[in-house]
């Protein structure tokens, strides 16, 4: 891979208190990886390509953490639902579609092209439990030039009999997506992804729990999100100190790799505790966690508590695709929890929950998320030129702007390791 | 003017519990009002023009009943304060620019320019206290066909002394900008704007409630939006009853005219019994509400006593101008009051949160907001095919994806009274 830079306004977030903002500085790529910001082009780079990027800002790509691309057909549909009746009532009978592959192609489609034009150069995914479906849509990512975790969903009890594995193809089902998917694809790579705790068999977990330490495989799943879905999971697994604690058991809950659990609102102290043992990763979903009037998850307090963290939009939980929504929404959230919850935990800051989009869950996927040298080159070079000012702006306050104001018109051009993916 | 029709999916709310869904009607206009809807054209307009939309839906046009115009070009900035910081910080220096006419000329343009785009047909609007600025506002706003209610803001006491006036300064501006937008406009009018009870001395406020009954007019403010802000009008006026009181005693409370007032977060249960009484219409904020950390009003709680209410974007508290995500956000945080605040009152449906927005609010203009006979020919032609689905979804779904999902890019015409103002 050629060496290049691209140059513009650079923005990152080292940590989670501090923005670097680097005016018209140069990004240089070898291969694939950020060489370092220079306010000239060193002696070593004279003749390397430069994108000139004018007053454009430049981001780090953002990670989401926690999306299911089979609702994507749905988003902005049944939110006057709270998440068990949800997912009875529009969730599985859209996922049982799915069985159909010309209908996933056809809904497929329509995910893998707006992913491929958001903010996101990373996705952790869940698809269906359909094996062949789920191959599909790893073969369309594949195409878009994403990096994506994605998913075969596991899920043998407690589900309607239309959408419902038995053990032993849940398990067949995966062993295959597992070979085949490693077998063909190069930046989409196969996820663990038991639905959750309720969904799933003990035999079942025990399995899965095996074939991760066989395969060596990161894992996903939900954990702690609404009321409803806590008390179902107590009632379930009445011997468990708490809902992380049933995957903990077997196995699933960060000791055998690489794990992200989704939400997060209701996890007592013991659990929170486990999540930082066991390094787990939270996905925050603050627009879903509000659509499904689940609550909000403490951010400010997982942040400081040194949590390992990023953003998810949920879909369709959340309607929305857009990081940059899920930035401004993790901020708002978290000033209603200030006001109505517990005012002792202030708001998320801009640069906060922008590092959670970038930094906190490109993390998941390595070096991932910032502009320090050695990190992945994922980039995105934003245009706010339909924002306009009466002034000139500072490039931190543009990006407050866009994060607040702007859409997937503002996102002229998307690397993701260096590769240009789009504009 | 002449008698036309416009042809597409109707869908409006003539109560809060009902939506109306009439598919491939026609919706006639005679002299600028709604003469009613049916499934083909009668007899009697045969040879009439008809607007065929297509499968697009049409909806009534959206009231916004509070947003400051001169704060349009910082929204999205400064969204790490609470209310009284972020006016000392970021407010009252932006507003005092407007003392210079170029200056507001060039900042007013972006505002009328994007409100005109936008899904709004009425406006209630705080200018600044500078006169001739206020009157230039009007007028840009009088070209774009809107409907408009613009205060010139009174404010004489507390507040920074670049940005503030005399009381006789502030009257006799008064005075002048109503004889002179009401000698020149008529879609726009003039609206008695007193910022808010603690900017306001006594002598300004009395003089105001005389000046409302000489010449008949409508008026605005800000009411219970903070709690500190709440505590301070406490302090400032300790003898009244409660924060809406303060207005009532000088006659500011809808005793001489529609009044309209911002927010109503930590309304009293005496305050809400007056609003009542007055018949004020109360302006919620969700969005504004939630930036500024200020709280969540009980807006289904109001709906249901059968208070007068609409939505408010509150430009630059709020950032967006889009009255659909007003409505989404307006469901948002009911949700989360629900589940945080108050569990016995449910959230907001769609069908609540889309009345309010139309003719819940277009009431502060007369018969606006809905599709019945006698209505303002009010109305929106929307285009949802950028949000595609993967199958025909009912009128009613499209309508709920375009209130999560759509932006400016779905209004495809705009008709106030019966003029297309866009499209």
């Amino acid at each position: 891979m050629k060496t290049f830079a691209v140059k513009g306004n650079l923005l990152y977030t080292p940590s989670p208190s501090r923005m670097v903002c680097l005016p018209r500085h140069f990004l240089v790529c070898e291969n694939g990886r950020v060489a370092g910001t220079f306010p000239a082009l060193p002696e070593k780079y004279a003749g390397i390509d430069v994108v000139d990027c004018g007053n454009g800002l430049i981001v780090p790509g953002l990670a989401d953490l926690h999306l299911h691309a089979p609702q994507y057909a749905f988003r902005g549909l049944g939110m006057d639902r709270e998440l068990l009746d949800w997912l009875r009532e529009y969730t599985f009978p859209e996922e049982a579609r799915y069985a159909d592959l010309a209908y996933a192609e056809k809904a497929y489609r329509l995910f893998a092209d707006d992913l491929k034009k958001s903010a996101t150069t990373r996705a952790c995914i869940f698809a269906t439990i359909h094996t062949d479906a789920t191959l599909l849509l790893m073969r369309m990512l594949e195409e878009t030039g994403l990096v994506a975790a994605v998913g075969k969903v596991n899920m043998d009890v407690n589900s309607p009999d239309y959408y419902c594995e038995s053990t032993a193809v849940s398990l067949s089902g995966t062993e295959r997506w597992i070979m085949q998917s490693r077998a063909e694809f190069r930046n989409v790579f196969p996820i663990l992804t038991p639905r959750f705790a309720p969904a799933c068999s003990a035999k079942l977990m025990a399995a899965l729990g095996d074939l991760q330490q066989k395969h060596a495989l990161p894992l996903q799943s939900h954990l702690s999100e609404s009321p409803a879905e806590v008390a179902w999971v107590k009632s379930l697994f009445p011997d468990c100190r708490f809902y992380g604690d049933v995957y903990d058991r077997f196995g699933l809950f960060g000791s055998n790799g690489p794990t992200v659990m989704a939400h997060c609102v209701y996890s007592s102290a013991d659990e929170v505790e486990l999540i930082g043992k066991r390094g787990v990763f939270i996905a925050h979903c603050p627009q879903s966690n509000v659509n499904l009037s689940s609550g909000i998850a403490p951010a400010k307090a997982y942040l400081e508590s040194g949590l390992r963290m990023g953003l998810g939009s949920d879909i369709a939980g959340g309607f929305s695709l857009s990081g940059f929504r899920g930035i401004s929404d993790a901020i708002q959230v978290s000033k209603l929890r200030f006001r109505l919850q517990d005012d002792s935990q202030r708001p998320l800051s801009l640069t906060e929950a922008f590092y959670l989009a970038t930094k906190g869950g490109g993390a998941f996927f390595g070096k991932v998320g910032s502009f320090e040298a050695g990190y992945e080159f994922d980039a995105l070079v934003l245009d706010d030129r339909s924002l306009p000012a009466t002034g000139e702006l500072a490039p931190e306050d543009r990006l407050s702007r866009l994060v607040y104001l702007g859409d997937d018109r503002c996102i002229r051009r998307k690397y993701v390791s260096g590769k240009k993916i789009l504009g």
